[in-house]
């Protein structure tokens, strides 16, 4: 008898005919003699329309306050789906992350777990319960509703599997598993049977939605197998992720992602002088602005100034905006140019680490499209290329085939969630 | 400087401008130089959707799982309630009924209040916060989440009020006070400036949605003034709930109130001998019947029997349905007839202890009216009569008549709750 830990995304439980679904998929795994502990996330779209109704409030909600809101989202699918199971015949418990004792940082909106009681859990499994456990959210000191950040239901199931010792994770949502690419942009993507935690950490960084990063990277800690999987075809294996360790490097590239998230920003005309990237950096740190990519022009010898490229995500542009003027004049700058219409492909796969070339060829790929790369930056397995957004899909579907990345079948896609 | 506990109800927090008002409203009473402790409601009608999803589910729902989802409701308003006051330049914290520390029995969906725990709010009130507290909820052992039953937020208001040893717990709801009788039916029914526990709750228990009983007893034992106004028209002082002794006396009858929610059952031809009766309610109270109403009659000189009559609640229907079968069988009864058009129309008043013929007048008005008396039940302050629904508003007219209960002014009648 095992133990296993399933997750259902906010789609998977959107309404009463969903989470009966979702109950009948959890008995069938119960029914096969294991222990369940099943996390939840916030029906449908619940959690934008809590969103929405705080800034009908105030622009700056309080992120205490927010916390208090949205750990609602959870704790009315759990109950629904506690009642679903015990309308089957079923012994079921939902529980708050409070109720479970699931202990986070003191902070609000994206406190990291580091605790995880399993005292109580261990007790209702004892007594033949279905233990459903509230996605998203933990307690800090004195019993303050504390939240994971978006995604952080996956994350949620990932540190109970830890904590429990499970055989494995299934994160239930609308999309079949993880692909190559984009099969909404790609027809011909094709569906991962295995992937491994750093390829699937990557690609979580650089635009793919399917998994929460966070939850990947406690998956590797432990090395616990995680599985993406549809909750809508429950026959359906989805994919594995596993260590890189256990699998056969066939490919030297597993998957390709897109990211429109960022922007860029050239601050023109630096003086080439030590100290003056740091300056920057430091500054921007300051201000809590997360940087990516970063590229530093050579000094052209007419005027000895530098060029500093780099971004953030478009959700801090605000924050940047306020910092411009203040940036211009320590580094004594000539001007800032920001450019909104970019993307970020990367190509990502474990397999690049022994093979020379593979960089090359992607440069090379997208030089025979004329599509001009604008950044480049890598890591040991992972090559990020900034493009136009207009050549985004053009060089995802040159990549897929340079990269034998497309299958013949035509993906059966449903959803809306973006998937590698 | 005093500490007053506030009350807001669903409709007074409906939506985020209704939610705006009543920050504004509770900020006037902190700027008097008070502590102030809230108590909310769910949104609207959150509560019943909250229910209408749990029917999708199943009509059996687990009433842990119920208190599981139904609390959600006031944790969503009282965030959002704690996010305009911070909004207005306001320290304010919002409370489970957990972090509160709202000690209740072990018992789902209805349980009471057994201990509040006032460490954590002093404290908050003491850093100069106003502290939100979600109603209608709290907690028993192992941290298990427990409801109060509907209008379940006015217990909490008072109970924090006697906790605290508030100076006064204002009710703010959408009906202006309490009136002599609903003034949707007699138009020119009077606001009540003073009632006395005792009254209100006689009138709450027959039918007046105002107050819930349960909180209208605790303010008298703890003798904790109550004002019932509206959340609408802040500068209008509604109605005080006090002890008697702190009254006037000057009418014999306070207020008038009709409870449509019963139905009466006869029992025909039950054998005169003893032990009958007590058979029959025995066998009602195992089944969780409450019975309100009860007249047998005289035994019948040809054959030695009684009819025995009773009301019970329309939503017990079902229940006595399933017993009255064995029912006819211990009685050896000829038939049960059950009556579902009808009305408890009940004349209410502290001021009727030592004055003789207030029935007698009652019944007399209804004579006139020719409106024949199906049943009759007293208490010390309490007149009620059964009457067929049809006549239900025209006698209580004509007793807001003969009684005083009327005004030269029209009353200006809001929102959709039953009045007095």
């Amino acid at each position: 008898m095992g133990l296993i830990v399933q997750k259902y995304g906010g789609t998977s439980v959107a309404d009463s005919e969903k989470i009966k679904n979702v109950a009948r998929a959890i008995i069938k795994e119960k029914n096969n003699g294991n222990d369940v502990i099943v996390v939840v996330s916030a029906m449908g779209h619940t959690t934008d329309k809590l969103i929405k109704l705080a800034g009908e409030i105030t622009s700056h909600p309080t992120e205490r306050e927010m916390d208090m809101l949205l750990s609602t989202g959870e704790q009315v699918s759990m109950s629904l789906l506690a009642m679903a199971l015990n309308d089957m015949g079923y012994k079921a418990i939902s529980l708050t992350g409070l109720q479970v004792g699931i202990k986070t940082e003191n902070c609000h909106m994206n406190a990291r777990i580091v605790d995880i009681d399993t005292v109580r859990v261990k007790q209702h499994l004892k007594e033949g319960n279905i233990v459903i456990v509230a996605g998203f959210q933990g307690v800090c000191e004195g019993n303050e509703i504390t939240t994971l950040g978006r995604g952080g239901s996956d994350t949620t199931a990932v540190a109970l599997a830890c904590a429990f010792r499970a055989d494995r994770c299934d994160i239930y949502s609308d999309v079949e598993g993880v692909y190559t690419f984009d099969p909404r942009v790609v027809k011909t993507a094709k569906k991962l049977d295995k992937i491994s935690y750093d390829e699937m950490l990557e690609l979580a960084r650089v635009g793919a939605n399917v998994l929460h990063p966070r939850s990947v990277e406690t998956a590797k800690l432990f090395n616990v197998p995680m599985r993406v999987r549809s909750s809508f075809k429950t026959d359906d294996l989805g994919t594995l992720i596993i260590g890189v360790k256990e699998m056969e490097l066939i490919k030297p590239v597993t998957g390709l992602a897109c990211d429109s998230s960022q922007i860029r920003i050239v601050i023109c005309d630096v003086e080439d002088k030590p100290g003056n990237a740091a300056k920057l950096f430091n500054l921007l740190a300051s201000k809590n602005l997360s940087v990516d990519m970063i590229i530093q022009s050579y000094a052209r010898s007419s005027n000895n100034t530098n060029d500093i490229a780099f971004t953030i995500t478009k959700a801090d542009k605000e924050k940047f905006d306020e910092v411009s003027d203040e940036i211009l004049n320590i580094l004594n700058a000539s001007n800032i140019h920001i450019d909104e219409d970019i993307v970020k492909v990367s190509a990502v796969g474990a397999g690049m680490i022994d093979r020379p070339g593979i960089a090359a060829k992607m440069f090379d790929v997208l030089a025979k499209e004329k599509i001009n790369i604008k950044m480049i930056s890598t890591s040991e397995i992972k090559i990020s290329v900034l493009v136009e957004k207009q050549y985004a899909n053009q060089a995802a579907i040159a990549l897929c085939k340079a990269f034998e990345l497309d299958g013949a079948d035509v993906a059966d896609v449903k959803g809306d969630l973006p998937v590698v």
